[in-house]
């Protein structure tokens, strides 16, 4: 049997000032950070031992496993940090404050990028600070890989490449695997192991800081889930 | 050209009690963890950006190497965690107090262990808790491979065999490479880099929570070597 732990992230700053954050590197807040210690304390006290560890480039969920892995006396383990598990990318609307974005376009419109499928916020210019084409963190990327605004679809595109390609391929290895990653892009590993409709995929939360562990037959069916 | 900086972890909880620790996992006092964002600032300040990051799998490393990069605003570095890179193993002296340790031994002993090129401590048993193969970390290796004791000759040779198939790939394909790990693994790499001869590697004192960067030319010959 093998098991994969989904951990979203504890509270970021951003979090905290309720603003749309996407690719931004903000901080883990104090809650965050305790947050991140009680699901490493959760997942020990369920005699559950990752051997390999997922997190994206951001530093709210690479920081969310190094306390978690810490918690766990597993500071070793194994760990690969893939751009494809970051949050969606929010395009312009990354920064504003959720209040003032929906006083600006409307509470209609803002419903609407934030619980739509394959509708995508407005853009950023390529020439943006904020693009990821002039973040030097993905400098040896393509720019056709890198967005510049994405829907959900377009993040499940992307976390199903790194699923396929880089996350199964180390869970049959490796049997037990945790995956500290954002809101959206375990939304779509949820989507793809449980076989989610794109309609009800935008509905589902998942809460910060829970560890929500699936077991998988030998060959990656999924048999349970639960949150620890 | 291409950088690589080696960096000896911040101090330890048994530096400060002075203990043989070499494989034992403890824990960076504070005054460690100021070290490393120490040399997280220096090497920012020096306007360095690596790339690619090495470490071993004791914690005191990787939390040097965390709090480094989390300083520099690098925590999304990919990192590749080896036990190649571990401190020498120090067979059956790990966990007692040095000063105790010469009292048993005597103080010529002791000498000859800490400063002799090709001497090995006494040995672990294979049965003993403290040896590799019954730790759950290094589970996925052969036993053979595990030391139950070992010279500064043999963690050179296992540093080594690091170094020519796995760190130098990573040095030519991303320029700018941070190894944080130990003082006898970093004597290691020092002796491979500078050709030191056996003699001389012993008497070699690598400071803790110092940047020690390394400027090669693009076939890896160094031109020149200074601390931060």
């Amino acid at each position: 049997m093998k098991q994969l732990i989904l951990l979203r992230h504890g509270q970021s700053q951003w979090n905290l000032e309720n603003r749309f954050t996407g690719w931004t590197d903000v901080e883990l807040s104090d809650k965050g950070r305790a947050e991140a210690a009680e699901a490493g304390t959760k997942i020990k006290n369920a005699g559950i031992v990752p051997r390999f560890f997922f997190t994206s480039y951001l530093k709210r969920a690479i920081h969310t496993l190094q306390i978690a892995a810490d918690t766990m006396d597993l500071d070793w383990v194994p760990v690969i940090k893939d751009w494809h598990l970051n949050e969606r990318h929010y395009g312009a609307l990354q920064g504003l404050n959720k209040a003032d974005t929906a006083a600006k376009f409307g509470d209609e419109q803002v419903k609407i990028w934030r619980r739509s499928f394959d509708v995508q916020p407005p853009a950023l210019e390529s020439d943006d600070e904020r693009a990821p084409v002039n973040d030097n963190r993905y400098a040896l990327l393509p720019s056709s890989a890198l967005p510049l605004t994405e829907s959900l679809k377009d993040a499940v595109a992307r976390v199903e490449a790194c699923w396929q390609e880089v996350i199964m391929p180390k869970l049959m290895l490796y049997d037990t695997v945790l995956i500290a990653a954002h809101g959206n892009s375990l939304r779509a590993l949820a989507k793809i192991l449980l076989k989610i409709s794109n309609d009800d995929i935008v509905n589902l939360e998942i809460p910060t800081g829970s560890p929500w562990l699936f077991e998988l037959d030998d060959r990656l069916n999924v048999l349970s889930e639960r949150y620890l």
